[in-house]
């Protein structure tokens, strides 16, 4: 079988990455909603959201135009986010804490792991392909905290681990590259890692530490 | 006659984009002067105003240097206008409401129509070519707004129609060159188009639509 | 000897500049301690800091990947600031105003030098190749405060001159470079006069002009 860097066959990580563009494009569009803007800035935020971390990866190794701007499901998928908020962010709203952050978690550790590999095969060495890896999964949404005026959550010592997960499985993904023992299993499993470290953070409220004050 | 994708001749395209330019331009050193910021902050707001949207797009295009800084005409009318707005912001804000608007207008249709048709050249399909055109209008006003930490104009529910009639433009020009009928007649009714709608927006007073709260 | 474009053998121009880059990480660092954030938003600041005016010129250059995902130590001076500032913030603040405005001033000589001089070997043109030179030096910190939500230091009327003796050093630069008379000497007294400058603004209280209210 062909499977691929996290050890899914195709159509299953496409699938994942779907999801995942589609619960990050709705936190963009729910963030737009209570700061009370119109559908335009909910369809901005939801495209940020979603594609803006691909796309800063993108422009930094030079691999342009973006795939955001080359598949069409980069685009749509947002568009769908905003429109199921348009209607229904109430139900949205109180589920998704749930569900959505479960799909939140799944998104991140998925990106963190392709985008660290696409880092890598660009001929990125490995500290910063870790970097990448990260502005992967977690660049989208700085950049929708600070178009909507916000503190960047996961710059704020009383949000639960966020982008320390994702740099833990980007530096695996990196460290087996370098090593030469990346397989599709080892994605999967630094992916995985990802995943079950944010959600236990949010279970077990797990923050960052800070220096003291 | 040689005429260009907006069906002018070359001179007369140029003098409207250097006009739009110029605009935009005028628009972020008056919101510096609103925020008490120095000359330095002024040429800052005018630069990224006039020329953010297109180096935005050129980058995502990866045709670098983007034409902001291989054209001087894009570096010499932010400082024009900062000077212009120096030396007498007073007279420009009283004015700027009227002739100012229609001339923001018409760089609004005219680079949402460019830029969508600079996209469709290097590639990009009809869609995401849509949302660069889009881009290359207003993203300039995006970054203006992000840099003066103003909640973006275009988000905000109190906002009458700026970049959904660029849309509407950009979408007309992708259609017209995916079916392969675009002409410059095409491109400058779009350019035309969009500089009806936004006008009649800001005259009648169009909101776009925002979610039941 | 071979000595570099500021006149200085490799070593020490070397040197200066991981000092440079060092003292810049530390100022993002700095600030994500008075915002209260944790150790992944000073992270995140002290890189911006640091690298953000280099990234920014480097991918408006086309040169990509920027050389900030390159040469490991631009990755790895601001993790180091980073430590420091979070071992000992307080002791690092009390002093920072001394010693740290010197090598702060001197990564502005410095980088807005280097930045101008890369822009014009890539063919850049005069007048936007000192843009790019100021976006070099004053791009990071600019990128800083937008993440951090301030208002951006180098804007407001308060501030001491800080991107004006960049813009005049890099305009020596460029003037030099197009009449073909550049040197070493000639950059590294651009710098030393950035320098100078800087210092001179800081000891003096040197502001830009602002319009009359």
């Amino acid at each position: 079988v062909n499977e691929t860097i996290v050890g899914l066959d195709a159509d299953t990580q496409r699938t994942l990455e779907l999801i995942g563009l589609f619960v990050f494009a709705l936190s963009g569009a729910l963030l737009a909603v209570r700061k009370s803007y119109d559908v335009v800035g909910m369809a901005v935020l939801a495209f940020t959201t979603a594609c803006g971390g691909g796309i800063v990866r993108d422009v930094i190794l030079g691999d342009t135009p973006p795939i955001a701007f080359r598949d069409l499901a980069y685009l749509l998928i947002p568009l769908a986010a905003t429109i199921a908020v348009f209607v229904g962010h109430r139900a949205i709203s109180t589920h998704l804490l749930g569900i959505g952050a479960v799909f939140d978690a799944a998104g991140l550790g998925l990106f963190c792991v392709t985008g660290t590999v696409k880092a890598l095969e660009f001929g990125v060495r490995p500290a910063p392909a870790v970097t990448l890896g990260v502005i992967t999964a977690a660049g989208g949404g700085v950049l929708r905290d600070v178009l909507a005026q916000e503190s960047p959550a996961m710059f704020r010592a009383d949000s639960v681990l966020f982008s320390i997960p994702a740099a833990v499985g980007a530096a695996l993904v990196a460290l087996a590259w370098k090593g030469d023992w990346y397989s599709g299993f080892v994605g999967g499993g630094a992916a995985l890692g990802v995943f079950l470290l944010r959600v236990s953070a949010i279970q077990f409220d797990w923050h960052a530490p800070r220096p003291r004050p």
